[in-house]
């Protein structure tokens, strides 16, 4: 390493940060980019300020977005009054490119964990409690995780939700018990929300 | 990915482009920057762009450098008299790699390749024999690659340098025949320089 000028150095100091990356890889990255145009190196450094810039959670849903409301709270598309309650932005995604829903999403930003000091007020919570108040929604699809924190997390807001008259599902088994939301296959996620059921 | 906010998708698509970084990768990669301190998001852009912008090759030698002489030609502890003439600046980072060596470098900047339209005029050459004839040089080791194009090179130089009265060698057999030296492993390198032979 220390054969390269130390603006090289640097870039692969920075580069081996990456996770996944090692110093060979990040020696290689270095070189390639060396090796490009300037204007396409100067894109990717670009890139990537920009999207600590711009990328903020949307107003309405907590979904990641460029602007204050994410592309699906704006698209006139979708239905407006069923909501997809997930943990994570992740998990929005996952659901997305099944291509299985239709509606809008609300983000918790977590599951209910007691032991690790997680409770109802470090979740979005009340948000999710006042899209329901101000009838925005008729319909509620919880899909959370299905492990314990994630089935403790839905059957929490069914409680909640139970006396304000909005229809509420829990997802489909179909996602393999304990597993994670995000690395679960589209066919599975999308049986997993067509065979939904009441609660 | 079009689930994603469009700065997401500019930094996914501009990481892609990456060797070896395939859209799943380069996914991933914009979710752990995203979620990085801003800082050190900053760093990583702002030393990509200074690479881009401080790499240039050294006055003297044509290795890389983020100034006007590398750190090498700078370096009053090494053997100015000694020359090793190599292709490629990455031949240069394998041999100071392999510790075996303390003079300084030429890099021609490729090899003799008639065939793909690569004459002596495309290769620093001239610069080389005005270093021999400034009488800044002793003795010169001649590390072009082993396959037929670095031999062709190495055999030019030696007949252009016969009359100069500079000690010429050849990098020794050692580096595998038609092998790329920044493939080579460091003792391999090693003994090729050690076991180096007079023209
Ligand atoms: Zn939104
Ligand atoms: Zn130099």
């Amino acid at each position: 390493m220390e054969q390269y000028p130390d603006s090289i150095r640097r870039l692969i100091r920075n580069l081996a940060k990456l996770p996944g990356v090692g110093e060979k890889t990040a020696e290689r990255l270095a070189i390639h980019i060396l090796r490009r145009p300037v204007a396409e190196a100067r894109d990717l450094a670009e890139s990537i300020t920009t999207v600590k810039e711009k990328v903020r959670l949307c107003t309405r849903c907590f979904g990641l977005s460029d602007g204050a409301l994410c592309r699906y709270c704006q698209d006139s598309g979708r239905n407006e009054r069923l909501l997809c309650v997930v943990e994570q932005p992740a998990d929005m995604i996952a659901i997305e490119k099944s291509g299985a829903f239709n509606g809008l999403y609300h983000i918790l930003g977590g599951a209910l964990a007691p032991m690790e000091g997680v409770g109802p007020d470090d979740l979005r919570l009340n948000e999710l409690l006042a899209r329901v108040r101000n009838r925005e929604v008729d319909e509620i699809i919880l899909a959370t995780g299905t492990g314990v924190e994630g089935e403790t997390t839905a059957g929490y807001i069914a409680r909640q939700l139970a006396d304000t008259g909005v229809r509420l599902s829990r997802i489909a088994s179909g996602v393999p018990v304990g597993g994670d939301l995000k690395y679960v296959d589209k066919n599975t996620l999308k049986c997993a929300l067509d065979g939904r059921h009441a609660l």
